[in-house]
């Protein structure tokens, strides 16, 4: 028992109850909120992001972290303790370059935007959002600024980058989507030919929503989203968000004539509540019960989504159900024909849309648009059209309009700068999981037989349960013996699509 | 400009911030949120009450509202703010007597109690409910005993009914309560029988819940609930809930095997919405931004409900979408039928689904049953019988278990006691709002031609836009030159259930 701890504990469950009440009002206006509740609604969170900010920092919160920089001190701790406090003192390193003021302006900034995004899109009209995301811009430009550290950052958007990855600056990212580059993009244009003949005109037919819903639903309980700790609605885009390992979040959206989007929608969403769900009870209401980095679960989303998800051993107990809620639209589509499709390489303009083989060339625009934001000052005004140019450059496609252009993700309207990086990331992090999960575990026989809780265990033990308190890194080291190394994911992804296609 | 003001108005801010976040998650438990969430967001919620006591609750706001009881500094503050520093005043005299640590308990407890309350009532077993129900009275005769005073208060029940209806002591209920008892029991005696031949078998027939979503949501936007500025969604019980003035959200509960119950919520919940959403801009984000009190409240959701609601007027335009939507169901039923149904006196068990006359006698029961649990220290044990012998005795229906029994109502899980008598004093406010309305206005040919408006404006002009800085009495006096007088309630339902059954 430790006194220091005790008093920090009450500032601990403050800030804890202030993010959780903050993290609502967000699922809330994304999800339900009516139109014109946003001015006021914005108001209210502003002033709780400003008594969050007040909670972590403050003289009494520095004095006790002071406190605990003694080893007796700190040795008086349980391990959860300890992994909080080391949080805790990250986290308060962050707050505490942030002027309240302009913390408090950004929160209420970011209530608003959102809804602002949602209304531009839906009119496909850059310039409703381009004020809003300048200023959004500013307030990321000026935070990373107050935190740059030329030990570890050598350029701005390095400051960026860490609020999701510590430790991927650019120069590790240059080289990660320089292999992307220069392996993925040529393996594109050899295998892209190569399946432009199977037929997925099936996936623009009509599907009713309701029933769609209803098979999702069914979906999302398959591959072990449990609805007893956790509820799925609608939003523009899908996301997952968590209040606690019991109360976890996630949304989809239809469409009447794409069936494949909410499907991979779901799964995705799904994987990234089970790891929610699956972090030990030890850490709920601590500031390590959540995952670990975003590149830790956008691995567990991408993980569902596509190696299981888009793998022929999940759909063959599944894809009869499927096809007996749309008979008349599957009733020709062979199980063989289905994985083909659903795996077809076609470069299009939407990242969520996206199959696994086109999609890091997506997150690779977006890395290098971001570099060019915080690097090298381009301004709003010229993204819609350097977006463009970057997708035709990438992926010989140009964006019809500004909807599916560079309005398209929720993102950078939520201040999302740097996150996109995490995407391919993960990815490449799940397969390098997959690659070790395949010795211990008879992969394909559990999606063949629905033993999907064979790989959540595995999950669970080797990822999910550790929350925040080991990072990316570590996790990967203590299972492999091996840190991050995207080679698995080239590796995956060439045989993979060589199997498929070539 | 007062700079006390402004010092007072860093709190009142927080204290708002707070209390919304509280709302947010009453409602997002008693709508959403999964099963297993409730034990850690109670925690939360707790945290947050605890906040929002110390917001209120402290030296600074105790000075500065001191330094304003000086008329020199009053008299700076603009007339919202003075009607603020009036609120805060009275919430600081009931909160600071409160000790900060029962208050967080009590809090927690309410958050985890709804959900148990409707898990028992799903089961209709009250055993699962009682232990949470007599902790909850615990708090509820604490608290009360905190507030009691010698002057105001002759019983521990009067300091209860404080909280809802200042003003309306035991002595006075009884006074009302004994009219209702005195007059409209016996009148009841004397309808039910003569309108028994009215056929409402056609209600109970099978309804499709996605049609009557449908109708309702028609319905709600009818009578003027505007979506711009609030959502409707679905609960165990119906129940309105408002963050702001435009922020405002309904809830709904649908039956297969009953039509009319979905229909009159609907009505009856709008009613309370749109008071809520008529509140003045001025008041929007502070401590009177909400309607004044329950009974005004109830008078406007009643008002809604009966006396728009189940008026022939009403219907007239209405009536034949009605049945189009349900054409097998009602394609028998003629408009006078369906009047004489919709209003038809039926003893029976259930409050929510009384008819207008029958109505203030499931409420006489809650108030005597209240004074029993505060003033005669009834234990929670005993209820059930109490309760189904009341009905027996006032209503002559026996409950068949505790769902239709005891259980029926939401509000003492969430620790609504004193809450009741607002419902019948509601009705007799709505009664005299009536009266006077249709001095000024062509009340049926409004509702005849669907110009809701224009009543929606009187209510506006006369009552909502005043949100809490007037009270019940002020807002009748100014409408009408007379504070609250009762017999416009019987003299209403007299005329009204003589000309359609008599």
């Amino acid at each position: 028992m430790s006194e220091v701890f005790d008093r920090l504990k009450a500032y601990l469950e403050k800030g804890n109850a202030l993010s959780r009440a903050q993290i609502l009002f967000e699922w809330d206006t994304a999800t339900l909120a009516p139109k014109l509740a946003d001015e006021n609604t914005a108001q209210v969170v502003g002033i709780l992001s400003d008594m969050y900010l007040n909670a972590y920092v403050n003289e009494d919160v520095k004095q006790c972290l002071k406190e605990l920089e003694k080893e007796e001190e700190f040795g008086k701790l349980s391990f959860v303790e300890q992994v909080e406090v080391e949080e805790l003192r990250k986290l308060v390193g962050r707050l505490e370059k942030i002027p309240p003021r302009e913390y408090r302006e950004y929160s209420e900034l970011k209530a608003k935007s959102i809804s602002i995004w949602t209304e531009a899109r839906k009119q496909g009209d850059f310039a409703k959002f381009a004020p809003v995301l300048a200023k959004i811009i500013e307030f990321k430009k000026k935070f990373a600024s107050y935190r740059m550290n030329p030990e570890k950052h050598s350029c701005l958007y390095d400051a960026v980058l860490e609020e999701y990855e510590p430790g991927f600056t650019v120069e590790k990212l240059d080289e990660f989507f320089g292999l992307v580059r220069r392996e993925l993009a040529p393996f594109v244009k050899e295998v892209v030919p190569k399946a432009e003949c199977v037929d997925k005109s099936y996936n623009a037919k009509f599907y009713e929503v309701g029933k769609q819903k209803k098979f999702n639903h069914m979906l999302a309980e398959y591959v072990g989203f449990d609805f007893e700790k956790g509820v799925m609605t609608e939003s523009a885009h899908p996301f997952t968000t968590s209040l606690h390992n019991k109360d976890v979040r996630i949304t989809n959206h239809y469409y009447e004539h794409n069936l494949e989007s909410a499907i991979f929608s779901v799964i995705h969403e799904a994987g990234h509540g089970i790891y929610e769900m699956q972090v030990d009870d030890a850490f709920t209401g601590t500031l390590a019960g959540e995952g670990t980095s975003m590149a830790m679960h956008e691995a567990q989303s991408r993980f569902f989504e596509n190696i299981i998800g888009r793998s022929k051993a999940f759909w063959k107990p599944l894809y009869g159900k499927l096809v007996s809620v749309f008979p008349e639209q599957l009733g020709e589509v062979g199980l063989e024909q289905f994985i083909s499709a659903i795996n077809k390489p076609t470069p299009g303009p939407i990242r969520t849309e996206a199959d696994e083989l086109t999609y890091p060339l997506h997150v690779l625009i977006r890395y290098e648009v971001e570099k060019l934001i915080f690097n090298q000052g381009v301004s709003v005004e010229e993204l819609p059209n350097i977006w463009n140019e970057k997708y035709e450059e990438y992926l010989g496609v140009v964006p019809k309009n500004a909807a599916e252009g560079v309005l398209q993700d929720v993102h950078w309207s939520g201040g999302d700068f740097g996150y996109f990086p995490s995407y391919a990331l993960g990815s490449a992090v799940a397969a390098q999981i997959y690659c070790q999960m395949k010795q211990s575990l008879p992969f394909e026989e559990c999606l063949e037989e629905g033993r999907l809780e064979e790989i959540r265990e595995y999950l669970k033990e080797h990822v999910h349960r550790f929350g925040k308190s080991k990072d990316t890194n570590e996790i990967l080291k203590r299972m492999m013996g091996e840190e991050f190394n995207p080679n698995y994911y080239v590796k995956y992804l060439k045989e993979k699509y060589t199997e498929l296609y070539l």
